[in-house]
Order: structure tokens, then sequence, then C-alpha cells
């Protein structure tokens, strides 16, 4: 079986120059340029020999039957649609990749045992309706009438939106898959971080999509004239703030090599007055943490608050947090893993293990069945924006390897 | 001679009722509101037997002739004019604590050697041309061509505002003194601040009226994905800051106890992206250092990054400071002080020195002779808002300790 490394590269090239001429690289879902490119990958599905279709869910499915008839399908692909002025790579690797996987076998005219479909999920980036994977919570069984009814700033219906794509928003109970109807689940992807590229190391074998928890951390402390107040009588909430955001990097650099690393992020800051002569009486700001582990990504505001209590004290101010939001993580699968680890064996690629920070279709579809993603190195981790890149040869190894992951997958699952 | 404490605050009524009445307590200089507390006033100084006008630098101004013709005058009070949504008694205190003054002496028959001038300076507060102390920089001639030039919003040149009020812009020469042609100049004020209520002392003698340096302060770190970019990967810039914000709190309550202390605020910050899932790239602060110790004040960010280099390295972080505005200190003369000292002696009242964290008219004042000032305690350091507070004894104390100051400088000063 031999990926072609230059039809695969001419394949995210014809794919990605499908843009919005006046920003690259653009493709939204629900629009006219999507279904340019849906029509173009439909085209290439069916030369590839898949049975080609769209869901009730919106999801573009090419597939190819298994030799074991009432074996349950392995499902492979991405995403063709694309965030405002993203990249060539982010889900075009993996809707790709999956297509010349596909080919490869018919080519190698090998008989997997599964059924294999080649999916390209609608709208996994956030789509004008507010919602992300649309097709994967279809295919999950996910995605309720309250979704359907979300209109976007132009007034267009999610319900209408599915209709657009060739879905059909009254029949989704036929898109819906049971849980345990799927072999697996497999999907390349670019890293979206650095961690690849500074290593040097070829692939990642995904261990868990982390799950993430937002907090809101209030400091309080009292509003005073800044020349007036001397420093024995103030009550500074921006000095409070940074108590707590150097001790969370602190805290989140201690757990850096743990087997299910922590990431600790004060990414917004507000304070009240926000005046050069005033001393800050408020300052509230957005904490995240990420990680595998539900627990410590749960508990990290706590421990946070609670570690710095004297430190707050002493400096007369009071903190206190609300939670705004908590995504549990999902852990992959650990057949797929060792498929994936497998594969690159067999390729001599090397690899390791590594946490994906970003969400992707994979949290849907692990309800139907066991997942897994590999990672591409992509360049200083650049994503979501046009300077997103890889090169021909990461690419090919990122198709290769999932090839050989279904080969593997399909000798080794029921 | 007897300060009559019910009459000074009636005064003090008396004036500050004369408010914009939908936003007390508002009496905003170059307004006919202003006009109208000026014509109170300059009854009020009739009434005492001032001798009253208005100089070409729109100081309201009521002189009484000293024993000694050649003898230069002592100059007492403040301002009438108000912040928007001001308070009672920031700048009213001192005008009317002057005519009481000037009304006790008369009262009491006292000649004195120095002729005795009571000011209601022009627009101490920042006005709507965007320059505070109008009338202060007129006495000390530093009101320029360009000054007189700039206009509100509304059109007004404060040429023609200078005509509103009664001055002259084509006679500013005549109201400039001369340096040395004052024997000295005293006001009372508010402290503004919290020293005084929380220690129990009736009376502060002012230092100096701090010197305020300000720079803005970048920190550059490089935005990253929050999921995919593990800690020891970042360059967070919000954490440098947060690094440069802890210190210099310690670094400046160690100087607390000094001779002259030293107060460091970073009152303003702004981070870029400022998004939840974005490790920050980009911390932009607003630094202010103020101290009576003018290289003190002027090193402190040299200092404080200096201080943090190795962390912020540390931090793959870098930060650099630029100046945005430098005021020197500006010392009150001991021989003011020490008949301030002096004067709550002789009144039997607590008295402290105390540096003046915010600015006034006296650091015009001060090039023309000596000056010094009387901080009087106030609720809970609120000041330039309505809920100013003190009471009448507390006011009375002030004008005592003013009268007395007048006296013991009437006889030490040539």
């Amino acid at each position: 079986m031999r990926i072609d490394a230059d039809r695969l590269w001419s394949d995210i090239e014809a794919l990605s120059r499908l843009t919005e001429p006046d920003r690259p690289w653009t493709r939204r879902s629900f629009t006219p340029r999507f279904l340019e490119g849906r029509a173009w990958l439909a085209r290439a599905f069916r030369d590839a020999g898949l049975t080609t279709g769209v869901d009730a869910g919106g999801n573009l499915i090419g597939r190819r039957e298994g030799a074991e008839p009432d074996a349950r399908p392995i499902l492979i692909g991405s995403h063709s649609d694309t965030v405002p002025s993203g990249g060539r790579y982010d889900g075009i690797l993996g809707v790709t990749a999956a297509l010349e996987t596909a080919r490869a076998l018919a080519e190698a005219g090998i008989a997997l045992r599964h059924p294999l479909e080649v999916c390209d999920f609608l709208a996994e980036e956030p789509s004008e309706f507010g919602l992300s994977c649309v097709g994967s919570r279809a295919l999950a069984g996910a995605l309720t009438a309250d979704m359907l009814a979300t209109t976007r700033p132009d007034g267009m219906s999610l319900r209408d939106g599915l209709r657009f794509v060739g879905g059909d928003p009254d029949a989704l109970a036929r898109a819906a898959r049971a849980p345990g109807s799927i072999a697996a689940f497999v999907e390349v992807h670019i890293e979206q971080g650095r961690v690849l590229e500074n290593e040097g190391v070829a692939l990642a074998a995904v261990t868990d999509i982390v799950g993430i928890a937002r907090w809101r951390v209030s400091v309080s402390g009292r509003t005073d004239h800044a020349g007036a107040t001397p420093m024995p009588y103030r009550r500074d909430a921006l000095v409070g703030a940074a108590a707590l955001i150097r001790r969370a990097w602190d805290m989140a650099n201690a757990a850096a090599g743990d087997a299910q690393p922590l990431v600790a992020t004060f990414g917004r800051i507000a304070i009240s007055p926000d005046a050069a002569n005033a001393v800050p009486g408020e300052a509230v700001l957005t904490l995240e943490a990420r990680c595998g582990d539900e627990a410590r990504m749960a508990g990290f505001c706590d421990a946070l608050l609670a570690d710095r209590a004297d430190e707050l004290a002493g400096l007369r101010v009071s903190a206190r947090a609300q939670k705004i939001s908590h995504a549990a993580p999902t852990p992959c699968a650990p057949v797929v893993r060792a498929a994936i680890h497998g594969a690159a064996g067999d390729l001599g690629l090397s690899i390791r293990d590594l946490p994906s920070g970003a969400g992707h279709d994979a949290v849907w579809i692990s309800r139907l069945g066991p997942v897994g993603m590999i990672f591409t190195p992509c360049r200083e981790g650049r994503s979501h924006a046009p300077e997103e890149s890889m090169t021909r040869e990461e690419a090919a190894d990122g198709a290769r390897a999932l090839a050989r992951t279904v080969l593997r997958l399909d000798a080794a699952l029921a």
C-alpha cells in the first residue's frame, strides 16, 4: 500500500484554493464556497470508488464495504470548513489524508474486514449559528431541536442551513448512530502547537482531548487616591491579582512533566477604575485550566486561591471565583492509541504521546466507539491564521500513519 | 483672637450650596455658577474689611494692609472651584478659613507687620481648557500665550475665559509677582487621605508636595493558543507584568517608613489579545511613583526593572519603560513648617509631618517665596466625590492653626 505524497499535496492545494478570494483561507460552513469544496470532495470520493452521499446531519460520507458483512465501520476523516481567514491544513489535512488512504487501499487491492467510511464532518469550526461540531453532534444524536432553531445574523436557521448543505433536519434520527455502532474513529490533524516541531518528532498519538474549565476570578480591594494614600493603608486589587497570576504560572509549570500535564492561563483582565492616579479597587480576570485529568482541572482554581489565602490576607484584599464553564476531558481509546504507535513503528517514524488542547469532532464521536487522533507537526504552532504551515512530507507521514493505523485496527478490532 | 467655628461652618455651607443643582457639588471654573460663588466671596471679603478685587490672572484677592509699609505680603487662601460632582471642602475650606482668619484678626484689633492677602486662586482643579492652577500660574508669571490660546469644547479660548471671570489676558504682566515678592504663603486643605483620621491626629504640616513620575511599561511575550501550548513553551506577558506589579508593591512598602516615603502604583493595565483561550502576548501598564525625593522617584522604574531582570528572563519575556511625565517635588519651607508646628503647639493640637500626594497651587506660588500647607482630617480619605466629609471642629481647628501660623510668620519673617 503506497501513499502518494504528491497526489495528497495536490489535493490539499486544490481544496484550500477554494477560498473566499478577498480573505484567504476562508471556506465557511453553510456558504456557497463550502458547497464548492463539498462538490470537489464528493467527486474525489467517488473517483476513489467510495459510495458517497450527504447524511441527514449534513456530513459528506464515502463508504467502502468490508469483507465481513456484519462488521461495524471504521470511520476516518475530519472537516473541510475553516475559520474566517484561517489556514490551509486544519481539517483539510484530515479529510484529504482519509481520501488518500481509501485510494491507496483500493490501488493495493486490499480488502478490509470492516467497512471504511471517509467522513467530512459538517461545521467543526464555530459556525455563524454559534455552534461547532454540528455534523459530529448529529452523528452522535446530540443535535437538538433548540440547536436547529438557532439563527445566524442574516436570519437563516440552522434547520434551513442543514437543508442548504444537503442534510435533512426532519430525519436526524436516521443520521444518528447508536453507541457501539462504530468499530473506531481516527483523525489526522495538525498539532496546532509547537511540541513536535521543537522536539523534532514526526507524529503524536493523542492521549486525551483535554477538558476545559473556566472561572471568573474577582479580586476586591479599595479604590484610593494614588497620591494621598500611603502604602500601608492600601488595598490594591491589582497587586492581589498579580499574586494569583504569578503563582498560577508556578503551579501549572510544576505539573508540566506530569503524565496528564495541566495548563493554566489568565487570558483576560480588567481593573477599575483603571486610572493612572488611582489605586485599583477591583480586578476581574478569566482563568482557564485544561487537563486530561478532570479532577485536577476542576480543582485548580480552588487550589490556587487556597494556596494564596495568606498572601491575599496580608495584602488586605479578597478573592472569589465563579465557574463559567466546564467541559470534561475525552480520553482516546487505548486500542486506537496502540494502533497509532504500532503504525509509527511500522513506518520507522518517531512518535510521542500528546494531549490535544483544542476540541475536535472526536469528542462527539467518542460516544459511538473508540476514538483516536494522529497529530502532525506544523510551523511555530500557528493555526487558525493564514500563516498555518506544514511540509508535503509531514502531510504524507500523517496519511501513511493513518493508513497503517486503519490496517492495524482492521486486524485488531472485532 | 477667636475663630468662630459656627460662622466658618456656615460659610462653608453657604459657598458649597452654590452648586449645579443636578450634580452636587459642582462649581466649575469659568461658569456662571462659579461667578455666583465669586460674588458671594467678594462680598464676604469686603465685609471683613478687605480691599477686594480680581487681578489680571483671574484671582480674587482681598488685602489688608500691614503696619510696616515696605513689608512683603503674607498670602493665605485656596480655591473655590470644584471638580465635577466633587465635594464641599476641597478648596472651600482653605478659602473660608483664610476669610475667617482675616475677620478674627480684625475683630481682635490685631495689626500685623505684613500685609495679608486672602486669595481665591482661579481654577486650581483641571478646567475644561485642560489646564489646572490657572490663577497661581498667572501669579507666578507662568501663564503662557500658548495656554491662553487653548480652547474648551464649546470653542471658548482661555483668553476669553479669563475675561469672563474678570481677569485681563492682555495685562498678565501686572498680575505676575516677582520671585521674593511675598513673605510667605499658607493654605489649609483637607488631607484627601486617611492618615490623620486613622492615627487620630488633628493636623499635618506638609513637608513636600510630592513629585510625580509616570511611565508606560510594556511587557512583551508571545501570543499562543492556551490549549495547544504547554507551559514550558509559553512566553506569557501577563505573568511578567504580575512579577513587576507584585515586586513594586514590596519595594514601595519597604520605603513606607522613610522620611520621604515613596508610593508606587500600577493604575492601568491592558493586555492583548485579552481572550480567555489565548496566552497574553503583550501587556501595557501605567506605573506612577510619587515621592518628595526627586532622585528616588525618578529612578524607581529603572530600579524595578533591574530588580526583576532575572525573573523576566526566566519567564522568557522582556519589559521596557517609557517615561510619560515628570513633575519635580516642591518642598515646603522650613520657616513655614516651623510656624505651623508652633501654631499647633500654641493650640494644644496634635500634629505630624505628612507629604502631600496631590498637587496644589503652592507648587506655583513657591516660585515667589516660602510656602507651607496645613492638612486637616477628612473621612476615609474620600475626596473629589460627593462623599467628601469633615466635622465642624476639624474645620475650625484648621482655621485656628492657620490664624496662629499667620501670627507666628508675621513675627518671624522679615
